[in-house]
């Protein structure tokens, strides 16, 4: 049941007086259901909580966090329908798309209570004493992973479960031993609420402490700066625009003590076309592109808003067939009237550049709020005396430079911000032949794909989320996968600890049976 | 032989008008050497061919950074004699401490050297695709640790050769295939400039590219300045003060791509004395810590300034024995005159404060820039209301807490700024019976020492030296140990990719015969 107030740890509060409701961009009315953006009282409240609980929630064991991490899977997918209708309510979205996020957050869910069972994540590393060294004795050091503290998680607009109230970024701090704050994404409040009402169950079923977790209103940015200020948050999780993760990164970065932000933030995903990976397929990659721009209205942040060619026949060849190809897809809704009004501003920003020819623009008539895709063209030296052309177009907007030469291509390349990926169509032997280009293009991205789609993140440890700034505030972690769990952790040593006093994980005797790194060795094995 | 000259890749350049020497605070003269600060064109110059090297030494085998990294440790020790009486000439400190701290430098420079050969540094993580999985088939994914391109390393002051021109962190970026541009230290620029002739020399030898290092000699805090906020940098690492580290993480968070800052800053290092463990050994601690206080003139970043006991005849008795025993201390030379002057303004402003009863005070004679120890003692709540005795006094001064009982020791700790370490000295009962004073003590600090001292960082994988703010500005990482390696690597995935085309610690056949992740099993076996 969605009552609009705030979880301040287990307890639903609402002290403050700003209200807001929920829109559904399909029916292009206002949801029913009022919401109270939490007070400051409330925020120093759910503050002070997180922190107690941390005290005792940082040391508890794997298995527990295993059966809370569970618990709130299962008590997400107990929502049932009510949470899809919610969910669908207040993005637009349909309805397999809400039960295919559903079935990922709670995968991810899952995951990470695998991971903290199992428990070798916490890097454990053991070095015994050598009491006849000299000229001095080496003590005996042991280092494993701890919780750095409450962390505050930003609900994202454009995956209100996968990214938001019990995503990754909550699943991956919980299981860390963080407790968690999420500041609720205003577009999907009652969602948020519903997930939120899962987790404060699970974390009582299980008996976690109070204040492990509380879902905070917001209507606008303060609730979310305050956070941020606060002294008993330790670090931050967030996903969406460029402006909003800086500010936030800012903040964080001129408290007295500053702490870690990882915010995901834009990528515009380039797609370089080499000339006879292109010439090979040019009617499946116009037909997969074609799909890959305007899968979910384009609101993926891996969505291919730039694809990168060399000019000639082929690549001409290629722009109409993908034209064709768009213009035949029927538009669909976006998550919000303002961020349908951002995309049309945004785009015409674009189309207003004199560089920028246009070679599909839907001009059908579209129901409220959807979104009608463009393609465009551009050639090489254009793009990149125009930075506006670099910036992302958040929809289903894509753009072609035609470069005049490999050269051109790699300067494209190379001058580019950060991304969260980087595509290649080419053949073998044209990444061997441009070595430097392939240099360049990865040192701008943190995932590359060959010949595919960048599309769909799959979530598995090999997975890269993240990259250079601005596709990310720090390149050294990944948002997705069992190691965007180290975005919460810090390691930490005890020398000449007795055995008996050390974590079961530094033991001697190994009683998890994890892998440890023992004098340099690799080894499930106890230390005799 | 020293030039005065900066090594702008592997040229020697003096094109600026800043002159300055170091200074021999044993004999209290200025050295002989006339030093060139870096011009804004060296800088430039010095960035660009970083960022040119960073093409290519980013994937330059482990085999070959190891045989240059090797090169650097054989060099450094055929500077010979010159290299040590250089180091005692701009600090005072003695010969022993030269040849140990360089000792410790080439350890580290091989300790790197090993782990790169062998290659699994990498976190390598292969999950193989599964083309038949419903809905989606799943792509092939494998990740590593790339490098993040040019590091600017600051010198400490306090350590000419193990954190400076080739310390841990150049050692460290290196080995990640990382440029290093160091900003030199300006007390002892005849040391850094002889370890930057052997780093030359050995690129040169093992045919590294040029720009591969550079060093830029500076007299103040301009040419650092100019370093992190140039955009060909991209990652700093600095070991020093409070006010410097600070000054510099502000300005990488400013950048227009903020670039991550590893600065391990000041520790006051809190000692707690918990009294059945302090009884039973009172004379032994009495002179050990004697001798931790004092070591180096305390200007070890691990110095024990603070110590945190339960007021009674006890500890009443330890800090006559601990005073009687630091005053026979025979007092020794700091760096610095600037160095002894904040040491005596420092300590100074403590002794001003009315709650502070001083216990011992070297009142001797001593020789020009030698440092008068001291210990002190104040009540925990004078402590708890007096934010300027939380404050470090780099030098060999202590303060001893007495807190009226466990509760208000508790507090105090819970109060405390963030520490590289903490120390115990306590039965095994005693952490028993106050786990919660543990657990507050463990979120203050990176390391924890049980019956010791906490000077001596050993260098081995299990070492932690880092912890929360303001023992350095990122908890996550350690400036010692091979995991300092992290500092300077973020994650890269390849998705799809032909497997004759992947880097070798990806490839299915495994060449490099390193342990990988292979679909969620830690192996070194290859992939059929």
């Amino acid at each position: 049941m969605i009552t609009g107030k705030n979880y301040i740890g287990n307890r639903l509060s609402a002290l403050g007086n700003k209200t807001y409701r929920t829109f559904n961009p399909k029916l292009n009315i206002e949801n029913e259901h009022t919401f109270i953006e939490a007070s400051q009282d409330e925020i120093d409240e759910a503050a002070a909580l997180a922190a107690e609980a941390f005290k005792t929630f940082r040391t508890i064991s794997g298995d527990r966090k295993a059966t809370f991490l569970r618990a709130i899977a299962d008590g997400i997918l107990d929502l049932g329908d009510a949470l899809i209708d919610t969910y669908c309510s207040e993005t637009g979205l349909p309805k397999g798309r809400a039960e295919g996020e559903r079935g990922r957050t709670v995968f991810q869910l899952r995951t990470f209570a695998d991971l903290v069972e199992e428990g070798s994540w916490v890097e454990a590393s053991i070095d015994t004493a050598l009491p006849d060294r000299t000229p001095m004795p080496k003590p005996d050091l042991r280092k494993m992973s701890i919780p750095i503290g409450p962390i505050v998680v930003f609900g994202a607009s454009n995956f209100p479960l996968a990214y938001s109230t019990a995503g990754g970024d909550t699943a991956a701090a919980l299981a860390a031993g963080c407790p968690v704050i999420v500041k609720s994404h205003p577009m999907h409040a009652g969602t948020g609420e519903l997930v939120a009402s899962a987790v404060v169950k699970a974390a009582k079923d299980t008996g976690m402490p109070n204040g492990v977790f509380s879902n905070l209103n917001s209507s606008g940015i303060e609730v979310g700066q305050q956070l941020v200020q606060h002294p008993e948050v330790k670090g931050v999780g967030f996903t969406g625009s460029i402006r909003g993760g800086r500010a936030l990164y800012d903040l964080a970065a001129q408290r007295d003590e500053p702490i870690p932000v990882f915010a995901e933030m834009g990528s515009i995903n380039p797609v370089v076309l080499l000339p006879r990976g292109l010439k090979k397929d040019k009617d499946k990659w116009a037909a997969t592109y074609a799909n890959s721009i305007t899968l979910g209205t384009g609101q993926f942040c891996t969505n291919p808003g730039l694809l990168l060619g060399i000019k000639g026949d082929d690549l001409d060849e290629f722009v109409q067939k993908l034209a064709d190809e768009i213009i035949k897809i029927e538009p669909s809704c976006m998550l919000h009237p303002n961020i349908v009004g951002a995309y049309e501003k945004n785009k015409s920003k674009a189309l207003e550049q004199p560089a920028l020819s246009v070679v599909a623009d839907y001009d059908g008539g579209v129901a409220e709020n959807h979104a009608r895709q463009a393609l465009t063209t551009v050639d090489g030296a254009s793009f990149l005396n125009n930075p506006t052309l670099h910036q992302e177009v958040f929809g289903p907007f894509s753009m072609v430079v035609q470069c005049k030469d490999v050269k051109e291509l790699e300067t494209v390349i190379s001058k580019l911000e950060g991304q969260l990926t980087g595509t290649l169509i080419a053949t073998d032997d044209e990444v061997k032949e441009h070595r430097s280009l392939m240099e360049a293009l990865q040192n701008r991205v943190g995932r590359i794909i060959f010949n595919g789609v960048p599309t769909g993140v799959e979530v598995c440890p090999s997975m890269t989320h993240g990259g250079p700034y601005p596709a990310s505030t720090d390149s050294r972690f990944t948002a997705v996968g069992i190691h965007s769990i180290k975005r919460w952790v810090r390691p930490f040593s005890f020398q000449d600890w007795p055995n008996g006093l050390l974590p079961d994980e530094l033991k001697n005797e190994n009683p998890l049976g994890i892998g440890r790194l023992v004098n340099g060795e690799w080894t499930h094995a106890k230390i005799r």
